[in-house]
């Protein structure tokens, strides 16, 4: 076998990210102030964020943002992380393709989202707050948050989805053994998640109810802030060291993708890896596709409609333009907590409309059939979140192999599922079905969407 | 900071596994057949093992030995594994020690047990066998197997210690997932198993009783070959992987271990990271401590007896010579599954008789607190068998804090520890007890020792 891995040293961290804004034609719509219906300049960020963070979201000038010295030293706990080539999947599907992933399941957490955990807290600290609070759905970003703020000294409380908190207890005794206090949502500790389960008593959460509860406490907490680890244009910025690094990778691979696939909730690991190579699609014109694949549970990139909406179900944010299911539509309990938001982040959304990049839906068992291949071919046991990109690959493959072409397509493997094993089990057990959001469910959800502006 | 991980290229796996028993002065005592005591060739191991694993089981001469393409290309999966210096435990320590880490975690199966695994199925596979047996504990080492049976195409049955079985679910549906078929041990599928069952119906298992399952298995199956995961020298072999790229690593960090720490159940991950180091101390007498972290309640290097005994609980393996707390040990249920074994592999054994090692037992309190120091200030939440090499490198750095010199610790993080987390739920809410052999038990068991030979 020739070289698997493509590797970079420490020093290949990428000293600067990448802010795609400054290079987009059409700029995203701004954030509106939901009552005022003006647009949000970075001072209306600060109660909610540290400054820093507030000015990289509205930023649309900097193409290169730096990263300070201190994230680039937590980055080198995992990264730079490596390309592999899939020979082993390659041969499973006896393709002509050339496949690669990223692999950001090497993190110590699990997945990608250390990449935006470790800025977050820094920045935080920076500016003298001591606590933050944040949402998370399947833990993967709640558990990477829970070891940047202990690195950093920041007290944090993370509001899980409630199905998560029960279906993945492994993940909440991460954040819990990294010093994280863990509180299922909806929670009767705020406003939003009473009123939420005065209404429906069993309702088992979503990530909108429980942004609302992070946001709460937040603004109610002396020092405080608000921490998110997908949709807004700050995250998609810190993600951008996993599409930096894969560049320089695929060309000590002697190759460009055609095409870059990815799993989509809103909008993190897709940005994170498609970004730098969409830069040359937007700058130059350069002919590569980028494909987001999403659960046919919660299809926004698909079936969605492009509205401003508000980021949580009880609307307590910014309006945010972005193709969505509406604010207050509640997702099926798929497995891949992290896919089940009801809206894509702006930036993706203005490129989504503007015809840079293409979208799939898949259906849950699809997914957990291209989860299994790929573990039994490579070895490992990837997140139902990264496994929907994983079914995107394949069918990518086997239209190489039906046209009898070769095609070079690059993954992101977000993370693994070893934390995900009691999905497995259930899918081996026949007990696992697909969630399709029916027209008439569809038509319901946007229905509703017109009343917002 | 300067720099964190030390890494290697994939050219740099390798070329060869180091055998120490080709430059040990006092040879390991052989292998005896229990109704003859007669000293077995590797011709007496054929229908337990490949041949070719047999042959390496009883090699004495020949210090190096290739290591063949196949499993080198196998490696290239995770392999070279990062060198880590440790400065955020030697800030929590406040420590002038300086700490390296081998990652082992970094595995797709997230421990060191492919680097027997691969080869094992590979020899396996090329000499024709069809089917293979083992057993595990915690289900490391069956996870691994069963992954590189699968890149083989082997049928596989793991016998799974029927505590673990329900501790560990998750380790059980990764076997699963790999294609293995998992059975819970003891069980009435075997001759040892019904024997137990009938004595014991509620015994919760025993890594000595689940290798009698599988070698009864794999006796009474065509075609078929038992492979195991510690303690046998041509384990200790292949784990020798980790040691040599270690020493490539400590001299790009231009440093040189003072003292080698692991933890310790058969010897495996122990053999790997300190053999390659050891034979300069065992042929130019360097200046180098090795050292063994055990759990108190499972001490055989601490506390055992040097005797032949067998290797599992039926009495169906061969003697080895070995520190043995007696093959009818049960060991409390700690959460360190893969230390859970009652005796010290044969080359480990003759290197603590004849004085090149150290050991050391801990409590299972000491370890989790250790594991939560270091999940907090590495990132990395590590395998409760790991934290025992981790608690005794704090114990390390505390002594050299108090002699007020620094020293140079590398220690293997065997593992990390993402699929026990319910062993640290069981930490946090206080639920965990130590288990420490009294004397009263130790003499019982070893006692029953003089009878074996």
């Amino acid at each position: 076998m020739k070289t698997k891995k493509f590797l970079l040293n420490e020093e290949d961290i990428p000293a600067s990210w990448y802010n795609i804004v400054a290079d987009m034609k059409n700029k995203p719509r701004p954030m509106l102030n939901p009552a005022t219906k003006t647009p949000l300049k970075a001072e209306d960020l600060y109660p909610l964020f540290a400054k820093a963070i507030a000015h990289q979201e509205v930023n649309e000038t900097d193409a290169w943002i730096e990263i300070p010295e201190e994230v680039r030293d937590l980055y080198k706990v995992w990264r730079p992380t490596p390309l592999v080539r899939a020979y082993g999947l390659e041969k499973a599907l006896d393709t002509p393709a050339r496949i690669y992933f990223k692999n950001e399941s090497v993190s110590p957490v699990g997945s990608h989202k250390l990449n935006s955990a470790i800025p977050q807290a820094y920045y935080c600290k920076k500016e003298g707050i001591t606590n933050i609070t944040t949402e998370t759905g399947a833990g993967q970003w709640g558990a990477a948050l829970s070891y940047a703020a202990k690195a950093f000294g920041l007290e944090l409380a993370v509001y899980m989805v409630k199905v998560s908190y029960h279906q993945k207890p492994y993940r909440r005794s991460m954040m819990q053994t990294f010093g994280a206090q863990v509180i299922a949502s909806p929670s009767m500790s705020t406003k939003a998640g009473r009123a939420i389960l005065t209404e429906h008593p069993n309702y088992q959460g979503s990530l909108g109810t429980a942004i609302s509860e992070a946001v709460e406490l937040a603004m109610q907490t002396p020092n405080c802030r608000y921490t998110l680890g997908s949709v807004l244009n700050h995250v998609m910025l810190h993600q951008t060291v996993i599409g930096l690094e894969a560049e320089k990778q695929m060309e000590m691979a002697g190759d460009y993708p055609d095409v870059i696939i990815s799993c989509f909730g809103g909008g993190s690991n897709f940005s994170g890896i498609s970004f730098p190579f969409l830069r040359h699609k937007i700058k130059d014109g350069k002919d590569i596709r980028v494909l987001a694949a999403e659960p046919a549970s919660c299809p926004k990139l698909t079936r969605g409609a492009f509205q401003y909406d508000f980021g949580d179900e009880a609307g307590y944010t910014p309006l945010v333009p972005m193709f969505t299911l509406g604010h207050a539509f509640a997702p099926a309990h798929i497995h891949a907590g992290g896919l089940r938001y009801h809206g894509a982040g702006a930036i993706v959304s203005q490129l989504r409309q503007d015809g840079f990049l293409e979208a799939v839906d898949i259906p849950q068992m699809e997914t957990f059939d291209a989860a299994t291949l790929f573990a039994q071919s490579e070895g490992i046991i990837p997140a139902p979140e990264s496994a929907h990109a994983i079914a995107a690959v394949i069918n990518e493959s086997k239209k190489a192999k039906e046209e009898g072409r070769s095609r070079v397509i690059l993954f992101n493997l977000s993370g693994h599922g070893l934390i995900d094993m009691a999905a497995y089990d259930q899918y081996f057990s026949g007990d696992l079905s697909n969630y399709e959001l029916t027209d008439a469910e569809l038509a319901k959800t946007i229905d509703g969407l017109e009343k917002i502006i």
